[in-house]
């Protein structure tokens, strides 16, 4: 019940996923998956964030950045957790939102959503900030809006999560300061999540020393050898001397079929306990995308625990949303006529 | 199959719906229906939109004409699409939106829409947009509202749809310049559309050479002649030599029973394709209100075509919203002691 | 089926509701309920909902007093009239808002609200607006949120519901000018109302002379021996020589079982007439929290009447809650760091 395999570090590419992010002066115009995306435009954005992060503590929470422009919460698969964040970051930046929840039904198809987004694209609105249950969708949009539109990718099916990832990235930094030499642990339903996908691509580009996987073998995707990761099938042994623990959300929505015996046997397994944690490194972080199954992905008292930056993670993700809307906003309008 | 007849060009008018809408100096208060309103008027509601139009092009897409004004999406029926086009108008003009979705259960019926009016009222809001199933509710309301508030009508059961026979007259000004000697065709389900009752009444008022409908027996009102229309049952007859050919949703839900064999063999008889558009003018406009039907209303490759104008009708859409909201409003001020 | 019965004039009181409402200099920080509070608060409250009540006259309805705050409104239980009310009163206040409906599901339970809570705490909000179920949620969030954020209870199950009663209290003191030697009489459902409990804390410490209490047996709850009210189960009796009536709304679905006979039989010995409103003062005002029952709760020509004043209580309404919010939101931020 234990093994660990090195992989090459060989991350995989979508197609045109790069030439599609970036404009011709190589800055970042849509945000869709942290997957090519250079060590430098990844550092942009944690930089940007930074100098957005006072916004929260002032008296008055808001900078006139994009004022007077619009901005689309397009969810195609309802997320109020995920959309409030979008909307706040939106507002503190002085932007308009309009929320859109677009039924899962006829609609989400094909030439119908084409047709959506032609629609509200004459209503000369400026950025889609995209949820979609399918993977590829932000890029199907992406492709397909005109230049003075960006798309923020704010989940897409099994795909991607890339704001999460940057916000998990930020608030590493924020706590470690440097990427060189960590050790990094993502523990969970790698198989079904695209915040897993989007990490990895993160964790390797910015020169973490390691990335390791811990799952159970159903819940590992077939292409780990090109994930650029380590792969453990034993918790203890995984997170042993690591910097960092990332656990994922178990979605049980997600999974089909019986890849998991119960979650009591889950959390035996995989579930992070206070005395489980010795194994790391005595200033080890650990961080949750939220919300969290107490008692299944980790005890409370790991949740709530010293070692814990999982309420951090959530300031930092309203500055990185704040920080990626502004960068493709800027670099969109260079390609206005 | 093919028949045509002329008919005497005589609008019909609602029970005070001129008195209703306008101030006592004659100024736009209400905006319920196209029926009865002056040439000056629509022609001020679309030089009004015209100073409006830059306003999606600007880097700050935002007037502060209403600021600190209240304006109430009031929804009796659910419509994402229309509720868009008012809220974005409403924001690009610096004014306060709340949206108000009332359920068409109990709450929809006689007084009780009254005590909702009332209720928002004693808020001191300034203005109700009111989507209802029902047809004249928008008058109902109007008849009832304290002075110093308006009401735009988005759309009541089969009688008036206003802003978006505006956009429309809006959209054809932009392109032909002048209604003078313009020949219009009106395509598809004529009898439920409220659509289509107001631009025709917009038309005639802006002194169009020619009206046209063009539908199958069954989706014609029976008032076809006091509406001051051509009517058409065959398509290539109907839309020979016209200027304009407007096609309108085929709102599979609004028909009862059995009107139509099917929706392949609407498209045969009524859909649009290029080579029947040859019958027109050499630079016809096809216009839609969307969302489209590909493949029963037209062909994908007109929708897409040349000679659409189907997305600029959507700019021009936030244009004219923007125009009524603003008239409206300031001629209400001028009522308050 | 008369009886009259003189009570203790012993308001009760929940534990810590006075300590967890005012911060240390004694100034309103949460506001939970209207019991414990004093009779200075509860003036400054009025008196401060008096200096917002022009804003909504002025041709611009808005005050920068919150700009910049992140007001947000967490409805556990669906409520749009009373949301409605608390997104004008933030938004002519110039803060930000966010609509959150929380599913009464799973999510509403214990630990997981304050999973909720503290996710939105990290996003750096300033208040919460609270609809619950439950009674007692509002003090729960209030003892477990971050000292720099505020809780306003938008009613709590049968506990309180203190806007409501405030914005009572401020119409009372706008007609009738002091609380002194006032007779009010509460009619309706006392058992399930959290709108009576909290009005009952309020008129006794704004001191006036007499408080009543008219329902039917059934409908009384066990503690009026506590409450500071005089009982009466005949409405003719109970409603001779007071100065206000208010009416309670029949909540139906608050109600198990066969408590009440029938609608009908409820009018004929509880529903307020003409006829019968002769036996109060000449000067009775006849007051309602809406949405009114007519025919049940009271005819239409008493709820459309000259004693009535419940469409001003609708527009105090939004003064007394823009003036909680203020005055709680500067009294959070002396506490902060």
């Amino acid at each position: 019940m234990s093994s660990s395999q090195h992989v090459a570090s060989t991350p995989f590419k979508a197609p045109d996923s790069s030439r599609l992010q970036l404009n011709e002066q190589g800055k970042l115009r849509h945000f869709l998956t942290t997957e090519s995306l250079s060590k430098e435009i990844l550092t942009e954005i944690m930089d940007v964030a930074e100098s957005f992060s006072s916004v929260g503590d002032q008296a008055v929470k808001k900078v006139p950045v994009l004022r007077g422009k619009t901005i689309v919460n397009l969810f195609f698969e309802n997320s109020t957790r995920t959309r409030t964040t979008f909307e706040l970051a939106a507002k503190r930046l002085s932007a308009d939102v309009l929320n859109i929840n677009v039924a899962t039904s006829a609609a989400s198809k094909g030439e119908s959503v084409l047709d959506t987004i032609r629609n509200l694209e004459a209503m000369q609105v400026d950025m889609f900030v995209v949820r979609h249950g399918d993977s590829g969708a932000s890029h199907f949009i992406a492709q397909h809006v005109a230049p003075h539109i960006s798309v923020i990718n704010a989940g897409d099916g099994r795909h991607a999560h890339p704001t999460q990832a940057m916000l998990d990235m930020f608030t590493i930094r924020r706590v470690k300061k440097e990427f060189d030499g960590l050790k990094v642990a993502i523990v969970g339903d790698i198989l079904n999540s695209r915040v897993a996908r989007s990490q990895i691509h993160a964790l390797n580009t910015l020169g973490v020393e390691e990335v390791r996987v811990i799952a159970p073998k159903t819940l590992l995707p077939l292409d780990t050898n090109t994930l650029g990761v380590h792969v453990y099938d034993n918790l203890l042994e995984g997170i042993t001397d690591v910097d960092v623990v990332i656990m994922l959300r178990l979605q049980k929505e997600r999974m089909s079929g019986a890849l998991l015996p119960s979650e009591h046997e889950y959390f035996e397994c995989f579930g992070l306990t206070q005395k489980k944690l010795k194994q790391a490194k005595p200033d080890v972080m650990v961080m949750h995308p939220g919300p969290i199954n107490r008692g299944v992905e980790m005890d409370a008292d790991v949740a709530d625990g010293t070692h814990s930056v999982i309420l951090q993670q959530v300031t930092n993700g309203i500055a990185v949303r704040m920080a990626v809307m502004t960068m493709a906003m800027n670099h969109q309008v260079s390609d206005q006529p």
